[in-house]
Protein backbone atom coordinates (compact mmCIF):
# COMPACT_ATOMS: atom_id res chain seq x y z
CA UNK A 1 0.00 0.00 0.00
CA UNK A 2 1.03 3.57 -0.77
CA UNK A 3 -0.50 6.57 0.56
CA UNK A 4 -0.31 9.91 -1.81
CA UNK A 5 -0.33 13.41 -1.01
CA UNK A 6 -1.97 15.39 -3.72
CA UNK A 7 -1.43 19.46 -4.09
CA UNK A 8 -4.45 20.59 -5.65
CA UNK A 9 -5.39 23.64 -7.36
CA UNK A 10 -8.99 24.23 -8.36
CA UNK A 11 -11.75 27.31 -9.79
CA UNK A 12 -14.31 26.79 -7.15
CA UNK A 13 -16.75 28.63 -9.77
CA UNK A 14 -18.52 25.65 -11.32
CA UNK A 15 -18.25 23.11 -7.86
CA UNK A 16 -20.79 23.10 -4.47
CA UNK A 17 -17.37 22.79 -2.79
CA UNK A 18 -14.34 20.57 -1.91
CA UNK A 19 -16.71 17.83 -0.23
CA UNK A 20 -18.62 14.49 -1.67
CA UNK A 21 -22.36 15.90 -1.12
CA UNK A 22 -25.86 14.72 -2.32
CA UNK A 23 -26.47 17.63 -4.66
CA UNK A 24 -23.85 19.19 -6.53
CA UNK A 25 -21.02 17.94 -8.45
CA UNK A 26 -17.65 18.50 -6.04
CA UNK A 27 -13.64 18.86 -6.58
CA UNK A 28 -13.10 15.78 -4.46
CA UNK A 29 -15.61 13.28 -6.39
CA UNK A 30 -14.26 14.58 -9.79
CA UNK A 31 -10.79 13.52 -8.43
CA UNK A 32 -11.65 10.35 -7.15
CA UNK A 33 -13.27 9.49 -10.71
CA UNK A 34 -9.75 10.26 -12.09
CA UNK A 35 -8.18 8.03 -10.00
CA UNK A 36 -10.35 5.35 -10.44
CA UNK A 37 -9.95 5.62 -14.29
CA UNK A 38 -6.27 5.74 -14.21
CA UNK A 39 -5.62 2.79 -11.89
CA UNK A 40 -8.60 1.27 -11.20
CA UNK A 41 -9.11 1.51 -7.86
CA UNK A 42 -11.96 3.18 -5.62
CA UNK A 43 -10.22 5.28 -3.44
CA UNK A 44 -11.38 7.60 -0.87
CA UNK A 45 -9.40 11.20 -1.00
CA UNK A 46 -9.46 13.36 2.46
CA UNK A 47 -8.82 17.04 2.17
CA UNK A 48 -6.88 18.77 4.29
CA UNK A 49 -10.29 20.37 4.98
CA UNK A 50 -13.87 21.50 3.04
CA UNK A 51 -14.21 24.51 1.38
CA UNK A 52 -17.75 25.74 0.54
CA UNK A 53 -19.18 26.29 -2.97
CA UNK A 54 -17.80 28.89 -4.90
CA UNK A 55 -14.47 28.99 -3.03
CA UNK A 56 -11.00 28.42 -4.80
CA UNK A 57 -7.85 27.07 -3.91
CA UNK A 58 -4.46 26.69 -4.99
CA UNK A 59 -2.44 24.89 -2.37
CA UNK A 60 -5.42 22.69 -0.88
CA UNK A 61 -3.82 18.97 0.06
CA UNK A 62 -5.45 15.84 -0.18
CA UNK A 63 -4.07 11.66 0.25
CA UNK A 64 -5.05 8.97 -0.18
CA UNK A 65 -3.94 5.19 -0.56
CA UNK A 66 -2.88 2.57 -3.52
CA UNK A 67 -3.44 -0.50 -2.90
CA UNK A 68 -2.62 -2.74 -5.77
CA UNK A 69 -1.43 -0.33 -8.71
CA UNK A 70 2.10 0.29 -9.30
CA UNK A 71 1.58 2.99 -11.56
CA UNK A 72 4.31 6.14 -11.35
CA UNK A 73 3.77 9.45 -9.66
CA UNK A 74 4.64 10.88 -12.70
CA UNK A 75 2.09 9.08 -14.43
CA UNK A 76 -0.52 9.26 -11.90
CA UNK A 77 -0.23 13.23 -12.11
CA UNK A 78 -0.22 13.39 -16.30
CA UNK A 79 -2.83 11.08 -16.55
CA UNK A 80 -5.43 12.80 -13.47
CA UNK A 81 -4.54 16.35 -15.27
CA UNK A 82 -5.45 14.77 -18.41
CA UNK A 83 -8.67 13.48 -17.48
CA UNK A 84 -9.84 16.16 -14.98
CA UNK A 85 -11.45 18.76 -16.32
CA UNK A 86 -9.31 22.15 -16.86
CA UNK A 87 -10.40 23.44 -13.84
CA UNK A 88 -9.05 21.52 -11.66
CA UNK A 89 -5.53 20.92 -11.77
CA UNK A 90 -3.21 18.39 -9.59
CA UNK A 91 0.10 20.69 -8.88
CA UNK A 92 2.46 18.02 -7.27
CA UNK A 93 2.21 14.03 -6.49
CA UNK A 94 4.17 12.74 -3.91
CA UNK A 95 4.41 10.16 -1.67
CA UNK A 96 3.88 10.62 2.07
CA UNK A 97 4.41 8.55 5.02
CA UNK A 98 1.93 5.87 5.82
CA UNK A 99 0.63 7.65 8.93
CA UNK A 100 0.03 11.18 6.97
CA UNK A 101 -2.85 12.44 7.14
CA UNK A 102 -4.15 15.77 5.36
CA UNK A 103 -6.28 17.28 8.08
CA UNK A 104 -5.11 15.95 11.23
CA UNK A 105 -0.94 16.25 10.50
CA UNK A 106 -1.30 19.69 9.27
CA UNK A 107 0.39 22.41 10.86
CA UNK A 108 -1.41 25.58 10.00
CA UNK A 109 -3.39 26.71 6.74
CA UNK A 110 -3.36 29.90 5.06
CA UNK A 111 -6.44 31.41 3.29
CA UNK A 112 -6.24 34.68 1.16
CA UNK A 113 -9.19 36.90 0.42
CA UNK A 114 -8.89 39.02 -2.39
CA UNK A 115 -10.96 42.04 -3.20
CA UNK A 116 -10.80 44.71 -5.89
CA UNK A 117 -11.48 47.89 -4.34
CA UNK A 118 -11.99 50.41 -7.64
CA UNK A 119 -15.24 52.01 -9.45
CA UNK A 120 -15.27 49.08 -11.63
CA UNK A 121 -13.55 45.86 -11.80
CA UNK A 122 -11.86 44.52 -14.87
CA UNK A 123 -13.84 41.22 -16.01
CA UNK A 124 -10.82 39.20 -15.55
CA UNK A 125 -11.06 39.87 -12.29
CA UNK A 126 -14.48 39.19 -11.74
CA UNK A 127 -14.59 35.57 -10.93
CA UNK A 128 -11.57 35.63 -8.36
CA UNK A 129 -11.97 38.87 -6.46
CA UNK A 130 -14.74 40.95 -4.54
CA UNK A 131 -15.72 43.92 -5.74
CA UNK A 132 -15.76 46.80 -3.48
CA UNK A 133 -16.27 50.02 -4.83
CA UNK A 134 -16.20 52.40 -1.80
CA UNK A 135 -12.54 52.80 -0.85
CA UNK A 136 -11.04 51.07 1.82
CA UNK A 137 -9.06 51.92 4.94
CA UNK A 138 -5.96 49.23 5.06
CA UNK A 139 -4.98 50.89 8.20
CA UNK A 140 -8.58 50.62 10.16
CA UNK A 141 -8.71 46.93 8.75
CA UNK A 142 -4.90 46.20 10.26
CA UNK A 143 -6.11 48.16 13.23
CA UNK A 144 -8.81 45.45 13.81
CA UNK A 145 -6.62 42.51 12.59
CA UNK A 146 -4.05 43.40 15.56
CA UNK A 147 -7.30 42.59 17.76
CA UNK A 148 -8.14 39.41 16.23
CA UNK A 149 -4.52 37.82 16.17
CA UNK A 150 -4.10 35.33 19.14
CA UNK A 151 -6.15 32.82 20.67
CA UNK A 152 -9.48 33.40 21.63
CA UNK A 153 -12.96 32.35 21.48
CA UNK A 154 -14.03 33.08 17.88
CA UNK A 155 -18.05 32.36 18.46
CA UNK A 156 -18.77 36.19 16.78
CA UNK A 157 -16.64 34.86 13.64
CA UNK A 158 -18.18 31.81 12.37
CA UNK A 159 -21.23 30.90 10.53
CA UNK A 160 -22.93 28.70 13.07
CA UNK A 161 -21.56 29.17 16.78
CA UNK A 162 -23.45 26.83 18.28
CA UNK A 163 -22.35 23.32 15.67
CA UNK A 164 -21.22 20.55 17.36
CA UNK A 165 -17.47 21.54 17.39
CA UNK A 166 -15.80 20.97 20.63
CA UNK A 167 -14.46 24.40 21.02
CA UNK A 168 -14.39 27.70 19.34
CA UNK A 169 -11.28 28.57 20.44
CA UNK A 170 -9.00 29.09 17.81
CA UNK A 171 -5.37 30.11 17.41
CA UNK A 172 -4.95 32.74 14.73
CA UNK A 173 -1.23 33.36 14.46
CA UNK A 174 -1.48 35.46 11.11
CA UNK A 175 -3.61 38.10 9.73
CA UNK A 176 -3.02 41.07 7.96
CA UNK A 177 -4.39 43.40 4.95
CA UNK A 178 -2.00 44.37 2.09
CA UNK A 179 -3.12 46.97 -0.12
CA UNK A 180 -1.16 46.41 -3.79
CA UNK A 181 -2.88 49.23 -6.40
CA UNK A 182 -6.18 48.58 -6.55
CA UNK A 183 -6.41 44.89 -5.34
CA UNK A 184 -6.80 44.43 -1.33
CA UNK A 185 -5.56 41.03 0.02
CA UNK A 186 -6.41 39.56 3.01
CA UNK A 187 -3.98 37.13 4.72
CA UNK A 188 -5.25 34.83 7.34
CA UNK A 189 -3.29 31.79 9.18
CA UNK A 190 -4.41 29.68 11.77
CA UNK A 191 -3.55 25.64 13.04
CA UNK A 192 -7.67 25.44 12.25
CA UNK A 193 -10.15 27.35 11.32
CA UNK A 194 -13.97 27.55 12.04
CA UNK A 195 -16.91 27.15 9.44
CA UNK A 196 -16.68 30.07 7.26
CA UNK A 197 -14.67 31.99 9.88
CA UNK A 198 -12.04 33.70 7.08
CA UNK A 199 -15.24 34.56 5.51
CA UNK A 200 -16.47 36.15 8.40
CA UNK A 201 -13.74 37.72 9.20
CA UNK A 202 -13.20 39.50 5.93
CA UNK A 203 -16.70 40.61 6.07
CA UNK A 204 -16.28 42.28 8.61
CA UNK A 205 -12.81 43.95 8.08
CA UNK A 206 -14.47 45.16 4.76
CA UNK A 207 -16.67 46.70 7.32
CA UNK A 208 -14.17 48.38 8.98
CA UNK A 209 -12.50 49.47 5.60
CA UNK A 210 -15.72 51.16 4.77
CA UNK A 211 -16.47 52.98 8.09
CA UNK A 212 -19.06 51.67 8.91
CA UNK A 213 -17.54 50.16 12.21
CA UNK A 214 -14.43 51.48 13.68
CA UNK A 215 -11.86 49.13 14.90
CA UNK A 216 -11.95 49.90 18.56
CA UNK A 217 -15.54 47.60 18.34
CA UNK A 218 -13.04 44.85 17.73
CA UNK A 219 -12.60 43.47 20.93
CA UNK A 220 -15.90 43.99 22.78
CA UNK A 221 -17.45 42.00 19.11
CA UNK A 222 -15.02 39.32 20.30
CA UNK A 223 -15.49 38.90 23.58
CA UNK A 224 -19.28 38.98 23.06
CA UNK A 225 -18.99 34.78 21.58
CA UNK A 226 -22.11 36.24 19.33
CA UNK A 227 -22.56 36.16 16.14
CA UNK A 228 -24.63 39.89 14.92
CA UNK A 229 -25.32 41.87 11.85
CA UNK A 230 -21.85 43.91 12.67
CA UNK A 231 -20.25 40.46 11.04
CA UNK A 232 -21.39 39.55 7.48
CA UNK A 233 -20.61 37.00 6.01
CA UNK A 234 -18.09 37.87 2.81
CA UNK A 235 -18.61 36.78 -0.91
CA UNK A 236 -17.15 33.26 -1.30
CA UNK A 237 -15.32 33.92 -5.06
CA UNK A 238 -12.63 36.09 -2.85
CA UNK A 239 -11.69 33.35 -1.06
CA UNK A 240 -8.53 30.73 -1.97
CA UNK A 241 -7.49 28.44 0.31
CA UNK A 242 -3.49 29.31 0.07
CA UNK A 243 -1.26 27.08 1.49
CA UNK A 244 -1.27 24.08 4.02
CA UNK A 245 1.77 23.57 6.24
CA UNK A 246 2.79 20.36 7.52
CA UNK B 1 -24.30 66.43 -30.38
CA UNK B 2 -21.88 65.04 -27.92
CA UNK B 3 -18.84 62.63 -28.97
CA UNK B 4 -17.87 60.67 -26.44
CA UNK B 5 -15.38 58.41 -25.56
CA UNK B 6 -15.50 54.75 -24.29
CA UNK B 7 -12.80 52.97 -22.22
CA UNK B 8 -13.60 49.41 -22.03
CA UNK B 9 -12.29 46.15 -20.41
CA UNK B 10 -13.92 42.40 -21.51
CA UNK B 11 -12.94 39.29 -21.21
CA UNK B 12 -13.68 38.10 -24.40
CA UNK B 13 -14.15 33.96 -23.92
CA UNK B 14 -17.68 34.32 -24.83
CA UNK B 15 -17.55 37.02 -27.60
CA UNK B 16 -17.03 36.28 -31.39
CA UNK B 17 -14.31 39.27 -30.58
CA UNK B 18 -15.29 43.03 -31.16
CA UNK B 19 -16.43 43.84 -34.01
CA UNK B 20 -20.51 43.16 -34.77
CA UNK B 21 -20.63 40.14 -37.51
CA UNK B 22 -23.76 37.53 -38.26
CA UNK B 23 -22.72 34.85 -36.44
CA UNK B 24 -22.04 34.91 -32.90
CA UNK B 25 -22.21 37.35 -30.22
CA UNK B 26 -20.18 40.57 -30.33
CA UNK B 27 -18.62 42.93 -27.73
CA UNK B 28 -19.69 46.09 -29.86
CA UNK B 29 -23.60 45.22 -30.38
CA UNK B 30 -23.62 44.70 -26.66
CA UNK B 31 -22.40 48.20 -25.75
CA UNK B 32 -24.39 49.73 -28.72
CA UNK B 33 -27.46 47.79 -26.89
CA UNK B 34 -27.04 49.14 -23.90
CA UNK B 35 -26.36 52.78 -24.89
CA UNK B 36 -30.56 52.04 -26.68
CA UNK B 37 -31.64 51.25 -23.43
CA UNK B 38 -30.03 53.75 -21.50
CA UNK B 39 -30.53 56.96 -23.54
CA UNK B 40 -33.00 55.23 -26.62
CA UNK B 41 -30.64 56.62 -29.34
CA UNK B 42 -29.73 54.24 -31.58
CA UNK B 43 -25.94 54.39 -32.04
CA UNK B 44 -23.16 52.83 -34.30
CA UNK B 45 -19.85 52.91 -32.27
CA UNK B 46 -16.55 52.69 -33.60
CA UNK B 47 -13.77 51.00 -31.41
CA UNK B 48 -9.64 51.47 -32.30
CA UNK B 49 -9.84 48.13 -33.68
CA UNK B 50 -10.89 44.80 -34.06
CA UNK B 51 -10.15 42.20 -31.38
CA UNK B 52 -10.55 38.67 -32.89
CA UNK B 53 -12.92 35.60 -31.33
CA UNK B 54 -11.25 35.08 -27.53
CA UNK B 55 -9.06 37.97 -27.76
CA UNK B 56 -9.88 40.09 -23.99
CA UNK B 57 -9.17 43.93 -23.99
CA UNK B 58 -7.73 45.57 -20.87
CA UNK B 59 -7.84 49.43 -22.80
CA UNK B 60 -9.85 48.99 -25.60
CA UNK B 61 -11.31 52.65 -26.56
CA UNK B 62 -14.57 53.56 -28.61
CA UNK B 63 -16.42 57.02 -29.75
CA UNK B 64 -20.13 57.65 -30.75
CA UNK B 65 -22.24 60.29 -30.95
CA UNK B 66 -25.47 61.48 -28.96
CA UNK B 67 -27.71 63.29 -30.24
CA UNK B 68 -30.70 64.49 -28.30
CA UNK B 69 -29.91 62.93 -24.83
CA UNK B 70 -28.64 65.04 -22.46
CA UNK B 71 -27.52 62.22 -19.66
CA UNK B 72 -24.37 62.72 -17.48
CA UNK B 73 -21.21 60.98 -18.33
CA UNK B 74 -21.49 59.08 -14.86
CA UNK B 75 -24.95 58.18 -15.16
CA UNK B 76 -24.17 56.26 -18.68
CA UNK B 77 -20.70 54.90 -16.86
CA UNK B 78 -22.99 53.46 -14.26
CA UNK B 79 -26.42 52.84 -16.13
CA UNK B 80 -24.08 50.67 -18.96
CA UNK B 81 -22.33 48.49 -16.34
CA UNK B 82 -25.60 48.06 -14.77
CA UNK B 83 -26.78 46.75 -18.06
CA UNK B 84 -23.92 45.19 -19.34
CA UNK B 85 -22.92 41.45 -18.39
CA UNK B 86 -20.11 41.54 -16.09
CA UNK B 87 -17.68 40.26 -18.86
CA UNK B 88 -17.98 43.75 -20.54
CA UNK B 89 -16.73 46.75 -18.30
CA UNK B 90 -16.95 50.15 -19.51
CA UNK B 91 -14.21 52.09 -17.36
CA UNK B 92 -14.13 55.18 -18.30
CA UNK B 93 -16.65 57.63 -20.22
CA UNK B 94 -15.65 61.19 -21.26
CA UNK B 95 -16.14 63.50 -23.80
CA UNK B 96 -14.11 64.00 -26.83
CA UNK B 97 -13.32 66.52 -29.44
CA UNK B 98 -15.56 66.51 -32.28
CA UNK B 99 -12.96 65.58 -34.71
CA UNK B 100 -11.77 62.31 -32.09
CA UNK B 101 -12.01 59.24 -34.00
CA UNK B 102 -11.30 55.96 -31.71
CA UNK B 103 -9.12 54.18 -34.73
CA UNK B 104 -8.04 57.49 -36.78
CA UNK B 105 -6.85 59.58 -33.42
CA UNK B 106 -5.04 56.43 -32.13
CA UNK B 107 -1.01 57.23 -32.14
CA UNK B 108 -0.12 53.25 -30.97
CA UNK B 109 -1.62 50.75 -29.65
CA UNK B 110 -0.30 48.00 -27.23
CA UNK B 111 -0.69 44.77 -27.03
CA UNK B 112 0.21 42.04 -24.44
CA UNK B 113 0.02 38.70 -24.35
CA UNK B 114 0.47 36.43 -21.83
CA UNK B 115 2.15 32.79 -20.79
CA UNK B 116 2.34 30.50 -18.01
CA UNK B 117 5.21 28.69 -18.02
CA UNK B 118 5.42 25.47 -15.91
CA UNK B 119 4.51 22.20 -15.48
CA UNK B 120 1.12 22.51 -14.45
CA UNK B 121 -1.71 25.71 -14.84
CA UNK B 122 -3.58 27.40 -12.08
CA UNK B 123 -7.30 27.05 -13.39
CA UNK B 124 -7.06 31.17 -12.74
CA UNK B 125 -4.91 31.59 -15.10
CA UNK B 126 -6.24 29.25 -17.64
CA UNK B 127 -8.64 31.64 -19.30
CA UNK B 128 -6.26 34.40 -19.52
CA UNK B 129 -2.93 32.88 -20.13
CA UNK B 130 -1.38 30.60 -22.78
CA UNK B 131 -0.29 27.38 -21.43
CA UNK B 132 3.49 26.37 -22.46
CA UNK B 133 4.56 23.49 -20.27
CA UNK B 134 8.44 23.67 -21.99
CA UNK B 135 10.68 26.01 -20.62
CA UNK B 136 10.98 28.96 -22.38
CA UNK B 137 14.04 30.59 -22.85
CA UNK B 138 13.49 34.29 -22.50
CA UNK B 139 16.89 35.70 -23.44
CA UNK B 140 16.96 33.90 -27.21
CA UNK B 141 12.66 35.14 -27.19
CA UNK B 142 14.39 38.96 -26.44
CA UNK B 143 17.16 38.49 -29.15
CA UNK B 144 14.48 37.65 -31.61
CA UNK B 145 12.42 40.82 -30.87
CA UNK B 146 15.58 43.22 -31.44
CA UNK B 147 15.54 42.04 -34.99
CA UNK B 148 11.82 42.62 -35.33
CA UNK B 149 11.73 46.06 -34.06
CA UNK B 150 11.41 48.36 -36.20
CA UNK B 151 9.63 49.80 -39.59
CA UNK B 152 9.51 46.36 -41.76
CA UNK B 153 7.46 44.85 -44.19
CA UNK B 154 5.99 42.14 -41.71
CA UNK B 155 4.07 40.23 -44.24
CA UNK B 156 5.68 36.94 -43.01
CA UNK B 157 3.81 37.75 -39.67
CA UNK B 158 0.24 38.31 -40.32
CA UNK B 159 -2.67 35.69 -41.04
CA UNK B 160 -2.88 36.90 -44.56
CA UNK B 161 -0.65 38.67 -45.78
CA UNK B 162 -2.53 39.05 -49.47
CA UNK B 163 -5.70 40.90 -47.35
CA UNK B 164 -6.81 43.89 -49.05
CA UNK B 165 -4.23 46.70 -47.53
CA UNK B 166 -2.36 49.19 -48.79
CA UNK B 167 0.76 48.37 -47.36
CA UNK B 168 2.21 45.45 -45.37
CA UNK B 169 5.14 47.75 -43.76
CA UNK B 170 4.10 48.83 -40.03
CA UNK B 171 6.81 50.25 -36.93
CA UNK B 172 7.19 48.12 -34.44
CA UNK B 173 8.04 50.54 -31.79
CA UNK B 174 8.66 48.10 -28.67
CA UNK B 175 8.50 44.56 -28.41
CA UNK B 176 10.13 42.88 -25.60
CA UNK B 177 9.37 39.82 -23.30
CA UNK B 178 9.62 39.93 -19.88
CA UNK B 179 9.57 36.66 -17.17
CA UNK B 180 8.16 37.69 -13.65
CA UNK B 181 8.41 34.06 -11.98
CA UNK B 182 6.57 31.24 -13.82
CA UNK B 183 4.28 34.03 -15.85
CA UNK B 184 5.83 35.59 -19.10
CA UNK B 185 4.63 38.30 -20.82
CA UNK B 186 4.99 39.46 -24.62
CA UNK B 187 4.56 43.35 -24.24
CA UNK B 188 4.14 44.82 -28.34
CA UNK B 189 3.91 48.47 -28.90
CA UNK B 190 3.11 49.82 -32.79
CA UNK B 191 1.02 52.71 -34.53
CA UNK B 192 -0.62 50.00 -36.09
CA UNK B 193 -0.77 46.15 -36.28
CA UNK B 194 -1.76 43.98 -39.51
CA UNK B 195 -4.60 41.39 -39.23
CA UNK B 196 -3.42 38.47 -36.14
CA UNK B 197 0.15 40.32 -36.62
CA UNK B 198 0.74 39.92 -32.35
CA UNK B 199 -0.52 36.31 -32.28
CA UNK B 200 1.61 35.32 -35.73
CA UNK B 201 4.72 37.01 -33.11
CA UNK B 202 3.93 35.49 -30.33
CA UNK B 203 3.67 31.92 -31.64
CA UNK B 204 6.82 32.96 -33.44
CA UNK B 205 8.57 33.87 -30.30
CA UNK B 206 7.52 30.89 -28.40
CA UNK B 207 8.87 28.92 -30.41
CA UNK B 208 11.95 30.68 -30.52
CA UNK B 209 11.81 30.32 -26.54
CA UNK B 210 11.77 26.36 -26.99
CA UNK B 211 14.56 26.39 -28.89
CA UNK B 212 12.49 24.90 -32.03
CA UNK B 213 14.08 27.60 -34.06
CA UNK B 214 17.41 30.20 -33.21
CA UNK B 215 16.93 33.66 -33.14
CA UNK B 216 19.41 34.67 -35.81
CA UNK B 217 16.73 33.13 -38.31
CA UNK B 218 14.53 35.93 -37.58
CA UNK B 219 15.79 38.40 -40.23
CA UNK B 220 15.67 36.06 -43.09
CA UNK B 221 12.10 35.05 -41.89
CA UNK B 222 11.01 38.67 -42.03
CA UNK B 223 13.06 39.43 -45.34
CA UNK B 224 11.28 36.46 -46.83
CA UNK B 225 8.01 38.17 -46.80
CA UNK B 226 6.17 34.78 -46.53
CA UNK B 227 4.15 33.04 -44.26
CA UNK B 228 5.25 29.91 -43.22
CA UNK B 229 4.61 27.29 -40.66
CA UNK B 230 7.77 28.26 -39.05
CA UNK B 231 5.55 31.38 -38.19
CA UNK B 232 2.02 29.94 -36.04
CA UNK B 233 -0.60 31.75 -35.18
CA UNK B 234 -0.64 31.64 -30.72
CA UNK B 235 -3.89 30.88 -28.90
CA UNK B 236 -6.22 33.88 -28.73
CA UNK B 237 -6.58 34.09 -25.00
CA UNK B 238 -3.48 34.59 -23.85
CA UNK B 239 -3.60 37.96 -25.98
CA UNK B 240 -5.39 41.60 -24.32
CA UNK B 241 -5.41 44.94 -25.69
CA UNK B 242 -3.78 46.84 -23.08
CA UNK B 243 -3.25 50.48 -24.29
CA UNK B 244 -4.48 52.71 -26.80
CA UNK B 245 -2.80 56.39 -27.15
CA UNK B 246 -4.11 59.48 -28.39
Amino acid sequence: MRRIKLVVAYDGTAYAGWQVQPNGVTVQEKIEEAIKKITGETVKIHGSGRTDQGVHAIGQVAHFDLVTSEISFDSLLRGMNAILPQDIRILTVCKAAHDFHARRSAKWKEYRYFIWNDKVIPPHHRLYKTFIRQKLDVKAMNKACSMLIGRHDFSAFTANPNREVESNIRSLTALKVIRKGKEIVIIARSEGFLYKMVRSIAGYLIRVGEGALPPQKTLEILKSRQRTAMVPTAQPHGLFLWKVSY
